[in-house]
């Protein structure tokens, strides 16, 4: 019998297989579809159901309350901070400034400062922010297109 | 000249086409590309840039710290309360509740309590929430795979 492994899955090679021992194969196989990941794995990317991790971290600047308008409003956009807030209804100067520098912690916004009088500052995504900005439009696109459905829910729950 | 209208785009059928017409023509159907939505439009679908739009509510939901997490943890599975609490790492009982009730109440989460000592509560998704699953596994998903380049920018933001 020769095993290897290959990536995160097991694969086994048999040269005579029994009954009794293909069935023990089926049952391998089976527990191997679901891996438990290892620490390096962990440790390579984030773990976000561990409370420990800084991935949460990321993960709450990317879907806070203004984190995805910002990030939907500057996909593909480059925009000056009054154009920004303008455009997100709503948000309070102090709260788009905190987001901004979040995201540009994170590396998903890049930030130019014009040094001209009056000062002129210009946001925009960075390769990273691009791809971020994809993922959570496309949650808040279903959040648009779902919310009739969502709202026709919100009816019955109050009519019972 | 015949002048139609077929859904959000404005058609311009011209018989007779002088250069200049040509160039109007040209600038009308760049304007056309982006179009505004109508006031319908927007109220058929949430509009998640405007403060008084209740769709905003939902993706607050969704997007909340647990949110995220419950809905991850659901997507494809039934769970009871004490293994949620389990799976998500560092949830307090109190939190793991009210992201629940409001996943309940917007018809992403189903609850189903059986009469028994002691109680038995299983939550696990509607279609609907299946589908908010997806998008929010995506951008999960995004952020640890994309963790570690965000750490390094943290590493030389702090280096600078």
């Amino acid at each position: 019998m020769v095993e290897l492994w290959i990536g995160q899955k097991y694969v086994v090679y048999l040269r005579k297989v029994s009954t009794y021992k293909k069935v023990s194969v089926k049952k391998n196989t089976e527990q191997i579809s679901a891996p438990v990941p290892t620490l390096s794995e962990k440790l390579q990317r984030g773990d976000l159901l561990s409370a420990g991790c800084p991935s949460r971290v990321v993960l709450k600047h990317i879907t806070s309350r203004w984190g995805v308008l910002a990030l939907m409003v500057l996909e593909g956009e480059t925009r000056r901070f009054s154009e920004l807030r303008r455009l997100i209804d709503g948000v309070s100067e102090r709260m788009l400034a905190q987001t901004l520098q979040w995201l540009e912690a994170d590396g998903l916004v890049r930030r130019v400062a014009y040094d001209v009088v009056p000062p002129h500052v210009e946001y925009s995504l960075t390769p990273l922010g691009q791809q971020a900005a994809q993922k959570v439009r496309s949650l808040a696109d279903w959040v648009e297109v779902s919310f009739p459905a969502i709202m026709q829910h919100w009816d019955k729950t109050t009519a019972n």
